[in-house]
Formats: C-alpha cells, structure tokens, sequence
C-alpha cells in the first residue's frame, strides 16, 4: 500500500503502483474525465503514471496552466499525425505548447494553403474520434536514433544525437501509427481532445537560425468545450483590433522600415509625445522619492562587462563593436544599466550615513534579439527604461524593497494597469549553476531574503525556476499582451554579488568597509512596451493626460475659421494639445475623423456657438455635452489632465 | 611696373619683382615691423615673396589669425632648432601652429623634464637673439629625401614619400644650421619673435595612431610684445580655474573612467539634472514654434547610410557593428539623426499644403573619434543633441531658415551664451569633390541659397571653404571654451540633394510630385558641450533655474533642525530643489561648504530665525541679503527661476 497526500492536505492509501488517472477516477466528482495530466511529489506526469512509494500527487485539469499545456501538446501531436497521414514525405521539426495553444514545424514538399489548414483539422477530428491512446517508451539512444533513421526524420535524429552524451534513455511517444520523440506529459488518449481550430501557418528556421532551412509552422489551439474555442475565437478577433502592433501604426504612433531593420521601431511623433509624457512622469515622481538622476553611455570597452559577468553570461544578446582578434578596443552596447550606475557610486568614498544611495536613470538599452522573435513594440532590439539601482545596507533591504514595489504600483495604478499583473518569483536553477555567478549558499541567502520580505509584504506570486538574473533574484511583474502573450514588464531584483565584484563598499558604524545591498529595479519598465499595452488597454483611445492630441477645434464653415484659431489658441495657453481643424471639409466628416482617432474632445465652432459666445463640446467618452463657456470647458479638461482620470 | 591693390582699395605702383617686404616698408606707420606674413591674390604668403604681375596684397600682422600663425609657426622651428642644439640625436617628427600657440612633436632619447623646457626656452632666447633669417628652397622629391636621410629624419622621409607622387617640387625652410620640411609662410628671421614661452609637454603617438611610437609634444606660444604674454598665462590660469574638465568633476558634474573607456562621461547626479533641465526647455520651446517630436533608433542596417551616403563619406567616423563579409546584417550606431527621421516623412503621402514639416528630436549620436581627441564633455563619442529636420517648398525656405535662426538665437540669449558666438559660412571645396556628393551646379544653387539669405539677414560671417557636410552648406554658430579652442556648437543647413536619394516627395499645387528642400538644424547644439561651455562661463555659478541644488537650509544647531526641515519641505512643494543641511557640523563649514559648492542661496535657521519667524538669506551673487519671511524669499526665487535670470 502507498500513502497519498492530495491536494488540500487528505491522505488516501490505494494499492502499490496505483495509476494517477486511477487515483483520480476513485475520487469522483468528474475528475478523471477532467483530468489533464498529475503532478507526483512536484513532477507533472502523465496520468498514467504509477504510484510506487508515499507521494503527494494533485490532478491537473484544462483549468491549469500545466494542464492546458499537457491538452495542447496532445493537440500538437494530433496535429502531426494528421499531417502525415496527408502528406506521407512530412519531415518532423518540434512542436510544442506555447501560451496560447500549439504549433508544429514541418518541412514539406510544398507551401501550405488555407484548404490544406482545413484538410488538416478534419483529419484530425478523425483521429480524436479513433481515440487512440498516447503511450510512453523508452529507447537506448542508438535506438531511438535507428528508429528515427527509419521513418526519415532527420531533425528527429539531429535532437538524439545531441542528448545522447547524457547517458539517459530517450522517450518517445506513440497513438495509432504515429510515433514522435517527446518528453510529454501527454493526454491519456486522442480522443480527449475536444474542438480544435488551426489558426495560421507562417514561415520559421529550424532552430531559429536564419542560415538553416525555412520550414512552415502551424499554429492551433483546442479546447475541451466548443464554446470555450468560440469564446476564445472572438477574444482573438476583438483582439486584432486592439493589436499595437496594428492600431499604433493606423493612429500614428509608430512605424518601421526594413532599410532601417526589424526591432528598431520608429516613433512617430504622437509615440514620441506619450513617451516624453511618461518619461517627464517617471522621473519627476522619483526624484519626489529620493531618486538621484545619472546619465551614463550606452556602451562601454569590453572589459566592463567582462567585469561584470555579462560577457560571459549575456554576451549572445549583446551587440558587440569590433573584433577582440583585430582591435585594441572592443566595445559593446549595453543591455543593462548595472556597472554604469555602478561607476557614480564608485566616484566618492560612502559612509553608512550615505545610504541608502538611489540613482535612476532613463536609459537605453540593446539587445541582440533574434529576427523572429521582434514584435511592433514589445520585443525589440533597443529600448528606453526606467532603470535604477539603489545601493543599501542589510537593515535597510526590506524598507527599501517596499519602497520601490510601492514605486511601481504607483505607477500601475496611474496607468490603469493594475488589474492586469501578476507576480513571479524569478529564482536561480540549481541544475544549471553555469548560467550563474555567485555559490549555492549565496543565492539560498539572497533568496530567502526575497522570500521574507515577498511574504511579509503577502504578494501572491508564482514562482519562476531559471527565470533569475545571473547575480540575484527578481520579483517579475508579469503582463499579458492582448493576445494573451505574457512578458514581464517591471522587475525589482535583490543582488548581494555585485557590489563585492565591483569593488563597491561603505564604511560602516564600525568603521569596518562592507559591501552593500544592490536593488536592481525599473518603476514601469520599457516606456515602448508600456505604451503598445496602453493602446491595447484602451483601444487607442489613451487617457487624457496621455494623449497627443487632447482637443481638436472644428469650425462647421470657413466663416468661424477665425474663432475656432482663437479658441485654440486659447487652449494652447492653458498648456493643452490642441489643434483646429481648418480643412474646408463638411463637418461630419471632421468628426468622423476625429473618432477614428480617439480625440478626448471636439469642439465645434458655428453660428449659435459664436453668438452666444461658447463651444459645442463633444466627448469621446460621454457624446455629444452640450455647449458651454471656454472657461467650464476649460476648467473640466484642466482637472481630467490634473487627475490623470483613466 | 606692377600695380599693386591695397586692402581698402588704394592702388600703388611698383617695380617688377617687389617683395610683399618692400611694399610693407613703402607703407611706413610701423607695418613692415608689424607684419608677419603677406596675402597676395588671396593666398598666404612670405614677405620675401615677390609681386610679378598686377596684384591685391594685403599685409598680415600679429593681429589677425593667418598673421599669428605665420608668427607661432616659425616659434615652433625655432624651438626645434634648439631642440636639436641641446639633443643631437633629436628626432623631428612635425611642428605646427594652432589656434593658441604651436607645438613640435620630438623622438628624444629621454623624457624631458621642466628643467629641459626651461633650458629650451633659454637657448630659444639665443636663437631669437642671432636674428637669422628664414628662406625657403625647393628641392625634387628625390632630393628632398636625400637630404632628410642623410640628416637621419626618417619622420620626414616618410612624409616626403608620400608627397612624392604629386609631381611638385618639395620646399624646405632654412634658419642658420637649422632646415625643415615645410610649406611656410614664415616670419622674415627669428629675431621678430619677442617673448616665448613653453606652456607643457605631453605625449602624443606620429600621427595619433596608437599602434606607433609615442612621441613629445611640447607646447609653447609667443607674442610680439612682454606684457602680451604675461596676460596670456594670467589668462589661461584663469581659465583653469573654469576649466568645465575639472571644475565639473569637482562640483559632481561628470566623471570618467578607464573600464568604461574614453570619451564616453558619466553624467553624475548634478550634470544629469542640468541635462535634464535644458532638454525639457529646448523641447518645450520647439513644441511651442511647431515642432514634431520624434523618437527613432540609435542604429540602422549598412543599407541605410549606403542611401544617405554617410557609408561612403563617413564611415571611418561611424561605429560599426559586424563584419560585411561574414555577417548577414551589418548595424551601424548613427552619427546623424537625418535618414532616420526621413522615415517619418515617407510613413505618408505629402502634399504642398502638409509642408513646412518640422520634425525634432533629443538625439543621442556616437562618433568613432580617435583616443587622443577627447576632451572632458566637449570632445566625445557619444553626445546627446537637439537635432531637426525640416522639410519645406522653395517659397518657405528663406522663412523657415530664418526661424530656426530665431530659435538657436533664443537659446543663446536665454543661456547667456549670446555674446560668445561667431558665424561661419561653411562651404564646400570644390578641389576636393570626392568629398561631396551633389553637382557643382548644386552646389552653386545651395550655397547660392545661403547667402541670399544670410546677407538678407544681415549676418556678419567668416566663410569656411572645405567645412560643408557632404550633403549641403552650413551656417556654423561658433563658440570658443574657455581656453580659445573654437567649435561648432549649433548648425543650420541647407540641403537639396538627400530627399532626391530618399525619394521625399511632396504634390504641388501643380499635381506634380516634387523633392523638398530640407534644413537640418540644431537648436542648441550638443547637450554635454552646452554643459560644459555654461560651467566654464559661469566658473560653475550656473544660473539659479539651472542649479541642481537651488537653496540649501542650514540650521546653526541641532536644535533648529526640525524648523530647517520644515522649511525645506515648503520649499520642495513650490518646485524648488533644496536640501537641509542636517550634518552635526559647524555652521561656518556648512556654510564655507555650501559657497564652494556655488548654491544659490543659503536660508540660515537659528533662535532669532524661529522666533520671528523668518528666515536669514545669503546669496551667492550679492552675499549677505538679511532676514525675511519665507514668503518673501520664495517669491523673490520663484521669480528668478521663471524669468531665468542669468
């Protein structure tokens, strides 16, 4: 007999090598249906799995993140199945989950079109009605690799070949005729899968890598209810047309040219406003709270970074300038801000009473990203941050931490943002030390002193295993695009080995020299990814304080051109961003206008209005107000831009 | 007989064959004494030089820059030549006049020493004293490098072979045992120089390339009268005292550090807000007078600068990211923010009604400048500026220039830089074509353009042949630093010839699809330079709306500290930077503290301060100004931080 601790803390005893998905049919309540995949002691498994000792095991349904992925790898894998029983030369590539469903890459003798998308799900329906079970075996590496060698799928062989040093066996999976090389876990049978919908297939590199062969990716996504995938289809439409990556370029925000290069976006002048607005925000409300601003270049010799540790630990996504063979002086541009604040707090000698010590900074940054991986605004290759580094002793840590997880709140709360984040524990991986510097005990003591003060703060958070920065722990603040991609947009991070490497010392009450305490952390992160998710947030229609254009003049004729010029003028004085239309077009088509481009306010201008001596005043928000004085008018906009009203 | 045009338009009649000399001495008021060289049809030339044909010849005294030149250059053979009296086995690499003075670049077998430079200086006296005369002679190329061989020159072998190919003949300089490679002019005898000194010596690599042998450069400069020279070192002791590269390092306006690598400063917290301060004026400023702000990338694809030319014209300026020859895509950092906000311009359609199109932006450039020519925050690699591009029709050019007149003219006054500038005219060389791109038709019409319009404005300018970009003339706002070294600080130009590459278009009235013509322009030039050039104008005393720190509060005891925090506190919630001195030190060294660090105004708290309820001022600029209340002193600094007091 085994001891089983389920979820919530009840202990069952079930017979020695009990199945999780049998474990789960004996507690009723529609769970085995429901069942996606088990964890077993903190392992996601399939559900087939075997009970061998005591353990803890929970069940995963479609409502997990773990189990969604487990329910879209078995979709993926339907999916090639399908393919090959269409197209019998389909050379297999990978074909994982992703955030938001699956895609698999194929290489095939010809480019597919949006009937053969069709002809593919309708072989798939027919593969989860034959409802065939996924199992799980296990090969000696030249086996698997014999095996692959058989079925003509080179790729397949190429990722043996590069695991096969590790001396473990290689799992595959098999449903019916289809045999892939997967590490799962994996539905307990085709049939499991419900309603699927193929939504694109785009071009991609093997391995990413421009220089290998160009292979097609299907994208899909399944889910256990019709009604879910409906649900899920519209999101994705209404979707669309919050995309920045569309709406910033139709509204003027943003653009890019391919002279110029992907992920090098170029702000148009109604971008560049609402970050100069940010920007001005950002840095005011720190030096408020104690920030001291430094400007520091945006690149440096090699050796700085070699110091640093980011030229052995970030030098893939770093640009470099010169060749450390030919030249007397390599340089490379920064992806971080770190060692460069570092140097103004090096340029004096700090007494305890110095600290804590805060420097901000509105910094560029650049990062070698690989071309697939650009998106409009959020993933690019040079950015602008608000980076800071806060330099404190061991008893001002969590005061200080606070302070800048108050910061970044803040502004969350200002821009509307709040709601939509969540938080993640980015912690260092044990199995991977390589990836960082610092020795076990150090990062147990830098993590637990973000773990204390995460829970004495009672921040919900997730936590993210291999998701720390090389020299210390993060708490992330996470946030999803409007396609559900999730990407983290602030991060404050604890770092205990920098400031020993960097030299960076105070004396202490003492008199003893220590090294400090060195909070990494941004206030709202990219300023261009903030704004590609403040036009998605708000549908292009930003918050008044924000907006480029607050009021637009629209005179009904040529004949009150003269008053709405003055009473543009007049806004203009009042430090408003206005403009008067003064196209001889009709007037409904200057309204028109002005609603495709989200002006918080109209103010029409014709014979009743000159007359009485007031505007006709039209809301983006409200509609049509009425007419007013200039000065209510005024007094309404001046408090909405006062108060930042979302 | 030649007939020979004074300057002023007298003309005089000679025999064949007078020299410049002569003619000087046929004048009388002291001018043959006076002059150091002649100008004759244009070109600079010695006095010995004779008249053959009907000419204009002016003569050049120590008053105007080619006469100082002359006067410096031959200080400098007459250094080496005594170089070589008290080194034999001197090596002479090349010995220029500069814009202060001259220098000689010597291979020595030993390090000089103070004591050497006096022991030069003295034998320099001797020299002066033997009054020889300077004459120069030609030789063939191959005679040329005869001679310097056998005088066992190998620096000005080199120099000679690379002249050689040219087909002219090679000219020398003789002074008694003394000969130079050189293409004058010079003094008549070394007896004109009166009164000399050697300021400094330092290293500097043959020809500023690091990967050859370092050599000595000693500085020194000269003047025709004592007293002259005496005021000159007083002069630049001075200048010491405001030199922004020391100054600003001690006020914590900047740093430097060597991992980092040169040229590129660190802007600590006080030279951040300066920064900050001025970019958010310039912008505001620009927004007011229609200005589009933009934001575009630091780096773009080879392909970009292949189009604008800057790949072709310079290259070796740029800093360039990946090899062409093994990389896909090759990144260059931009020197210029011109092809960038071209893109702008082509996101849409233009129409003769859209234009003129003023485009802003606070721009970050990187220049690949060598080691050796960086200085402080006036000579770097990577600068901040006010960089526009405006696109206009034919009929706006002369307006639109003339506005970005006003505007670079605003910041002048406003900055109290107004009365330190110079206008340069810089044009093309049409000797050196390959330089450009563009016809010389095009170039006529441009610079054609330019002076229209300047001569229209009334502006008194020197013209620089050769100082054009590639792309188009300039008008140049010079400004010298505190030590007589000039540079460029702001730039308008003209340029028709790039929207044509771009393929700029806009529709006339006509229907026809037409280039624009576009200014570039800065508005106050590099942001670190501006700094610079205002720590050294005010010897760190920068106008109050300018200071980092406005007002310091300093309590005479402990016991008035919560009355100084208090008041530190108003201060802040009206806008102004202060600070309470809350150190336990005396209030003398608080107070000697704060002057040395120039604040403004210092409010001193004690017992009479907090009973009456006011507090005691010390300015910066009129000392001890007597109590008042808070009230009182905040108006007076409110206003002065509003009206920018200089």
């Amino acid at each position: 007999m085994v001891k089983v601790t389920l979820k919530g803390g009840a202990v069952k005893e079930y017979d020695d090598n009990v199945t999780v998905a049998e474990i789960a049919k004996s507690l009723g309540g529609g769970l085995y249906k429901a069942a996606c995949a088990g964890k077993l002691n903190g392992r996601v498994v399939d559900l087939r799995t075997p009970v061998t000792e005591d353990s803890e095991v929970e069940l995963l349904t479609f409502d997990s993140q773990e189990g969604k992925r487990a329910y879209w790898h078995t979709t993926s894998h339907i999916m090639a199945q399908a393919v090959g029983r269409l197209f019998p030369d389909a050379v297999f590539a990978i074909g994982p989950s992703i955030d938001q469903g699956f895609y698999y890459d194929f290489d095939l003798p010809r480019n597919l079109t949006p009937d053969d998308l069709t002809a593919i799900e309708s072989e798939m329906k027919k593969i989860i009605k034959e409802d065939e079970p996924l199992e799980r075996f296990e090969l000696e590496p030249e086996e698997a690799v014999k095996l692959m060698k058989e079925k003509g799928q080179p790729y397949k062989v190429e990722l043996i070949q590069e695991h096969s040093g590790k001396g473990e066996k290689i799992s595959f999976y098999r449903q019916g005729d289809f045999v892939d090389l997967c590490a799962g876990p994996h539905l307990m049978s085709t049939g499991k899968v419900k309603a699927v919908k193929l939504t694109s297939c785009t071009g991609a590199y093997w391995r990413g890598d421009s220089k290998s062969k160009m292979l097609q990716r299907v994208y899909g996504i399944s889910f256990p209810k019709a009604s879910e995938l409906t649900a899920h289809l519209e999101a994705m439409e209404e979707a669309k047309k919050r995309d920045h990556n569309k709406l910033g370029r139709e509204l003027g925000y943003f653009t890019t040219c391919d002279i110029i290069g992907q992920g090098l976006p170029i702000l148009l002048p109604n971008g560049a406003r609402v970050i100069q607005l940010l920007q001005r925000f950002v840095e005011d409300e720190e030096q408020k709270r104690g920030w001291l601003l430094t400007k520091t270049p945006y690149m440096a010799k090699s050796d700085l970074y070699k110091l640093s540790g980011h030229w052995d630990h970030y030098k893939d996504g770093m640009f470099v300038l010169g060749d450390e063979e030919k030249d007397d002086e390599v340089f490379a541009l920064r992806p971080m801000t770190c060692p460069f604040q570092y140097q103004a707090y090096l340029n004096k000698k700090r007494s305890y009473r110095d600290l804590p010590l805060r420097y901000n900074e509105t910094s560029t940054l650049f990062r070698n990203e690989a071309s697939g991986e650009m998106h409009g605004l959020i993933r690019v290759r040079q950015f602008t941050i608000s980076e800071g580094h806060l330099m404190c002793r061991p008893d001002q840590l969590e005061e200080e931490f606070k302070s800048c997880l108050q910061l970044a709140n803040y502004m969350l709360e200002t821009l509307g943002l709040a709601e939509d984040v969540s938080y993640r524990f980015s912690q260092w991986d044990p199995e991977d030390k390589d990836k960082y510097i610092g020795t076990p005990e150090q990062w147990d003591e830098a993590q637990s002193a973000m773990k204390r003060i995460l829970d004495h703060l009672g921040i919900e958070y997730a936590i993210g295993v291999g998701e720390a920065a090389f020299y210390g722990p993060k708490l992330d603040i996470q946030i999803k695009n409007v396609f559900g991609k999730e990407d983290t947009l602030i991060t404050i991070q604890i770092d205990q080995l920098l400031a020993e490497k960097f030299g960076m010392e105070y004396v202490d009450a003492d008199g003893k020299a220590k090294n400090p305490y060195i909070i990494h952390r941004t206030s709202i992160g990219c300023y261009e990814r903030t704004l590609a998710l403040l036009i998605e947030k708000y549908a292009g229609a930003l918050p008044m304080w924000l907006m480029p254009e607050q009021v637009r003049v629209l005179p009904i004729s040529e004949k009150f051109l003269d008053k709405a010029l003055e009473v543009d003028r007049e806004l203009k004085a009042q430090g408003i961003r206005s403009t008067a239309d003064s196209r001889n077009e009709k007037i409904g088509y200057k309204i028109r206008e002005a609603q495709m481009e989200k002006i918080p306010y109209m103010l029409i201008i014709g014979e009743k209005e000159v007359q009485e001596n007031v505007v006709s005043v039209r809301s983006r928000k409200d509609g049509v107000l009425g007419s007013m004085s200039l000065e209510t008018f005024l007094e309404k906009a001046l408090t909405e831009i006062r108060e930042k009203t979302k």
